[in-house]
């Protein structure tokens, strides 16, 4: 592998730090305002509903679920609404804005033993200043050529970014946590993957696939990777 | 002008197209559904409140304006709110982001003329999807050698810029409507900036400063800009 790649990238949430147990803790603290109306399930099952109808209009990210969250509530009190729970939704959110960063294990030795030897990128879905502050918190931005915040990561959008970064696909190496967003689309035009698992998925990005191919490996930790890319 | 500029930045709403008319409706509207709580004039201040106090979380765009929206209003109802108002407020926000993309006068054959011969990129503030959005329903994005949505348009937001599209500031000229935003910030950093006002202005945007500097012109339309730029 270390023989062909030039450009490594990062996707950030859940592969550089932890993003989708603070989704999972928002929901539950949500369905705590509702359950008196339908079971959780059925709350749950309502928030990923209008979630799903809303992302083509809102895109990825916390202000999209905070509206969202707003929405199913709406629905699920059938116009009965405390007011006391939009409050709380809003809360809720800003909240999460508002979270600390916290690394995931290895991440700064990783980037560390990797800079200077490869162009790093960050590539990663989601509101646009939400991500920026996030990476500004975590300390390091430094490490990173080029931060690439996208609306999607489909072939298209990879493509752009490729082109955008001025390399070939197969020099290319993408990092991240889900088999949807970070590795099918990079393995389809030409580059390599990692795919590291994160305990926590959102069902959108879960997909129910085995991959076998060349270009793509499966690692439990990020620090696998190094020895793969450096002597 | 045209002997140093390479590269030639564009705003986009209110620049290419039609924005903040469409926020000032949506504005009014929102003022109909509480005028019973307090007067139209104390909506519209305690919602300017609300924007300026969230917008280092929520940033520019469309979804913050719709969060800040829902906030405003249980404020003025303290607590008594109608969930009719809620579920208008995020009609009034999805119907904002599914408006059609209007086109500025001339701006096609601005772009059609400079298309070739300079640099073209658009440099914009707001939700990252919904900019993208708007682009693309525009028909104008052919014309662009890059697209850069920015958090913020600050000094170091163009320093950031400019150094990725690897040119020099004495050869950026930023075209738009907001004298804070497209203009003094290209000035202070050794760019060119000419300002091409807009009938509405957001208050945020707004200055009471008089401009004089040498890379600095006014401009009544786009098309003006021609002359100058074109022999």
């Amino acid at each position: 592998m270390k023989n062909k790649i030039t450009v490594i990238a990062f996707d950030a949430d859940d592969t550089l730090w932890v993003n989708e147990p603070y989704f999972r803790e928002t929901e539950e603290r949500f369905a705590d305002l509702l359950e008196d109306f339908v079971p959780r399930h059925s709350i749950m099952a309502e928030l990923y509903k209008t979630e799903m109808a809303n992302l083509p209009l809102y895109g990825y990210g916390i202000k999209g679920f905070m509206l969202s969250m707003t929405e199913t509530a709406m629905r699920i009190t059938m116009g009965k609404i405390d007011p006391i729970i939009v409050e709380k939704v809003l809360e809720l959110g800003k909240e999460m804005l508002n979270k600390p960063v916290e690394l995931l294990d290895g991440v700064e030795e990783v980037l560390k033993a990797l800079h200077g030897k490869y162009r790093l990128v960050v590539a990663t879905k989601g509101d646009l200043l939400d991500q920026q502050r996030k990476l500004t918190k975590s300390g390091l931005d430094h490490y990173f050529h080029h931060i690439e915040i996208m609306s999607d990561k489909q072939e298209k959008d990879y493509q752009k970014l490729i082109r955008h970064l001025d390399c070939k696909a197969e020099e290319f190496l993408m990092l991240g946590n889900s088999l949807k967003s970070d590795v099918l689309p990079v393995l389809n035009i030409g580059g390599h993957a990692v795919h590291i698992p994160y305990h926590t998925t959102w069902v959108h990005e879960s997909i129910d696939h085995t991959i076998e191919h060349p270009n793509f490996y499966e690692m439990e930790s990020l620090a696998e990777v190094l020895p793969k890319l450096i002597e």
